[in-house]
C-alpha cells in the first residue's frame, strides 16, 4: 500500500519493509542523548529478530546505556535523482553483559565492526516504534 | 596531520576538513530530542559560514527549536572497502523568523528540499563543536 504522509509529502514505508531494509544492511547510525545533547554515531550492527545489536568500546554509546531512550537510523540518498529513503527505530538501549541470560546468544550474532579497535561491549536497541519514509 | 583516536582506532578529520565536507554536501541528518527520545531526521541543508541552515514544515524538527541542543551529521560508507567517514556538528538549533534581522539573508540561501511539500520555516544550527572521524 502506498501511503503519503500529508505533512511532509513523503511516502510511508510500512513496518515489514522497514525490517527487511534493516536486515539487509550492516551499518547505520545510533542516536543517543549525552548531557542533554543528541549525538549521531555511525555503527556496524546486526538485526536480531527486531532488535538492533551492536558492539562498542567504552564511550558515548555505552555511557547512554543502561535502558536509555535511543534511536537507530539507516538511509540511502541518491543525489542525482534527488530521492532517498530512511528507516528510524526508537526504543530502549540496553547493555548485554556476561551476567545476562542472552549473553551466549548475542555472542553468536555476526556484528563485524569496520574499525580495528577492540569492541568488547555489546548493546541491544529494543525498538518500540519503527517507521520509514521515502522521497520518490 | 593524521591523528588516530586511541579509543576507537579511527582517524580524526580536522575542523577545516569537516567544514569542507559540510560545504560540499546538501543532505544530512538532524538530531533532536523529542520527549526524551533522540530522533535522527534526514534533511536537505546548506552551509552558511559555519551554520547549518535548513527548511522544514511544522513537526519534530520545528518542535525542538527554539534554542534547543541539537546535532547534525553527514557521512559516507563504502560497504565493499569496509571504510567510511562521518562529520558531527553539535550546537544550538534556532528558528529564523521574519522578525529576525537575518531573515532576508537566510531567504537568499539555496536550501533546496527534495520533498515536494511546502517547507516554510527556516532553522539554523549554530555549532559550538565540529568533529570528524574516518575508518580508512
Amino acid at each position: 500500500m502506498d501511503l503519503v504522509d500529508q505533512r511532509t509529502g513523503s511516502h510511508v514505508i510500512d513496518r515489514d519493509a522497514c525490517l527487511r531494509l534493516l536486515a539487509a544492511d550492516d551499518v547505520g547510525r545510533l542516536g543517543v542523548v549525552s548531557g542533554g545533547t543528541p549525538l549521531i554515531l555511525p555503527v556496524n550492527y546486526a538485526l536480531d529478530g527486531e532488535d538492533i545489536v551492536l558492539r562498542t568500546a567504552p564511550g558515548s554509546k555505552l555511557d547512554a546505556a543502561p535502558r536509555a531512550r535511543a534511536c537507530f537510523e539507516i538511509d540511502r540518498f541518491d543525489h542525482d535523482a534527488r530521492s532517498g529513503w530512511s528507516v528510524l527505530a526508537l526504543g530502549r538501549l540496553e547493555e548485554v553483559t556476561p551476567y545476562d541470560r542472552s549473553w551466549p546468544h548475542v555472542q553468536s550474532i555476526a556484528v563485524d565492526p569496520w574499525a580495528s579497535s577492540p569492541k568488547t561491549h555489546w548493546l541491544r536497541l529494543v525498538p518500540d516504534h519503527i517507521s520509514g519514509r521515502q522521497v520518490p
